[in-house]
């Protein structure tokens, strides 16, 4: 490419200009040397404006995300990592196997170049661990003011397995309703880093592909009713969206849930619930009440699910409300998250 | 949804606020009373995090593009239309039969529900018209002064027929190069809105879904060699990227090359080629030179491609230039769009 591109692109000291965004030389020269260098696969090589590659007949999967993470690097990941996972996890909690990941990309113009490369270096290296190649993609720039450094918006394809069928719709009264590990930590590690918060927990974020554990799930158990990633809103919301969708209660424990200790107190100094604070490397599962045992095994089997817990069941409620059992032996409703409690946190 | 949402969505004189992108109640209303009221279909109604599908075996193409026009209307579409058509057409662009799109949107805390409203019904049209479904999503929300209204990043899935396979690298010497319409419509009508200009053309953007042409296109001739939609860079750009992936020169003839009276006027104007300015509703075609009469039948036939014409053919020339004989019988290079000429055009 030397005829196209004379000199190379600076990333050590050069910042994202508009002209990156035009369809030129430039942005032609920004693909070739940070995005299709870091991503590297046959797929992407095609250098066409769509991948193509063959699919066996089968029940397809297909989901996008946004990711507006502020700040772009935090304890334990990065905008460019959590991008890569927050798909591979919305793909896998229906019981898929990730096939491919498109990722589009819009640039403030100011943004520097290594920073950027970070990021990028960050989602081949999370999409390497994970197995799933980004085979397409997109840059956009806006002018300075009009964007926040990058926003990445990333799609993943997948397949289901014969018999798999999870659903949000499909929680019954009686089922057992499991987590894979402790709630909150994304949230929290986020937090610790906003300037006007300034505490440091040492928490990490729990940012994780999830699509091994389904695995080893679904294998365990192929009938497992729902799996959900409790992301924004938290346990509590996701939670309800379940109960919503399916038509029930819930009856939770609140002794059950996983919390780590750092976590359940920065959420107490700065007035949070965790079931209400952001998760981005846990599931929910929910199952028949008899295949409960068999799927917590499994789970704690994984490296992603040692902490697995069950943490209530399903009940009969034309209400739909999730109700918990405090540590205090009292019972309360566990609502929606109704504020908005933590601005961008994915 | 009553108990949810007691009191509906005030689309007339709401705005986007940051609860809306918490996760949480205010989150799910959004998505309910305007996103999935919009898009409504079976997909999409599954209300999971991803959506659910059967695919029969076969060869599938994948793309994804981001949408940051500015302005958000412009005469002859806007940036939801636009984000159903860009993607459909880089489905169609792999001779593909769209299936699926989704839609990531990052809103800007401020943006007025009643032009967010606009938008989504706008592409809901499109979607409607061009057959396909949106079938998952995602809604962020970014603090004002972090986005500029919206953002918008589609995904498209598409099957692509047996025999089928154009691509970028598979210009030949002596195929001919064909487009499908007049050059330059949506820049300029992009540009006639833009304040600091201030000039009225009355030229409508292009705007439009091309997977019913390719069908066409496909059907009379299977193996045609690449077909490409020319957007960001233009014409221009556009042929020098199959140039440069095929290893081949390309001679064109400016007199052939369709380009509105009107267009070809305000570029003038503003010291404008028209051959680098973006499209939205146009295609680029290769194919074998005895192919080229067939293929141009069926494109005049379309009525996305009654102005078709063969502009020029591939040669041999290890400098992968793309030339032109110019109207006064010249011969000059023309290169890659190398600044920044239109900036956030799509």
């Amino acid at each position: 490419m030397s005829r196209l591109f004379p000199r190379k692109l600076d990333l050590a000291n050069g910042a994202v200009e508009m002209v990156h965004g035009s369809g030129g030389k430039a942005m032609a020269q920004l693909v070739a040397e940070l995005f299709a260098a870091a991503f590297a696969n046959p797929l992407l090589d095609q250098r066409n404006d769509q991948a193509a590659f063959d699919v066996p007949a089968g029940r397809m999967v297909v989901t996008t995300d946004g990711f507006v993470v502020s700040p772009l690097f935090f304890p334990g990941g990065d905008i460019g990592s959590l991008a890569v996972h927050g798909t591979v996890n919305d793909v896998a909690m229906a019981g898929a196997v990730p096939l491919h990941l498109t990722a589009g990309f819009i640039l403030e113009e100011g943004f520097p170049l290594a920073e950027l490369a970070r990021v990028v270096t960050s989602m081949a290296e999370a999409a390497r661990e994970a197995g799933v190649a980004i085979v397409t993609g997109d840059t956009k720039v806006v002018e300075r003011g009009k964007g926040d450094g990058v926003f990445i918006t990333t799609t993943g394809i997948g397949m289901v397995p014969p018999g798999v069928a999870p659903s949000g719709d499909r929680a019954r009264p009686g089922d057992a309703i499991l987590v894979s590990g402790t709630m909150g930590d994304h949230g929290v590690a986020i937090m610790s880093t906003r300037e006007n918060l300034g505490f440091e927990t040492g928490v990490l974020s729990d940012s994780a592909a999830l699509h091994g554990l389904v695995a080893a799930m679904v294998a365990a158990v192929p009938d497992v009713h729902a799996l959900r990633d409790p992301t924004r809103g938290g346990l509590a919301t996701t939670l309800n969206e379940i109960s919503h969708q399916s038509g029930v209660g819930m009856a939770l424990r609140e002794a059950d849930i996983p919390v780590r200790g750092e976590v359940a107190a920065a959420c107490e100094l700065l007035g949070l619930d965790p079931l209400y604070v952001a998760n981005e490397g846990k599931l929910i599962a929910i199952c028949a009440a008899e295949d409960a045992d068999a799927l917590l095994t499994a789970m704690r089997a994984h490296p992603r699910g040692q902490d697995a817990a069950v943490i209530g069941r399903v009940v009969e409620d034309r209400h739909r409300f999730v109700q918990m059992e405090t540590r205090f032996g009292g019972t309360r409703i566990v609502d929606w998250l109704s504020g908005e409690q933590l601005p961008r946190i994915c």
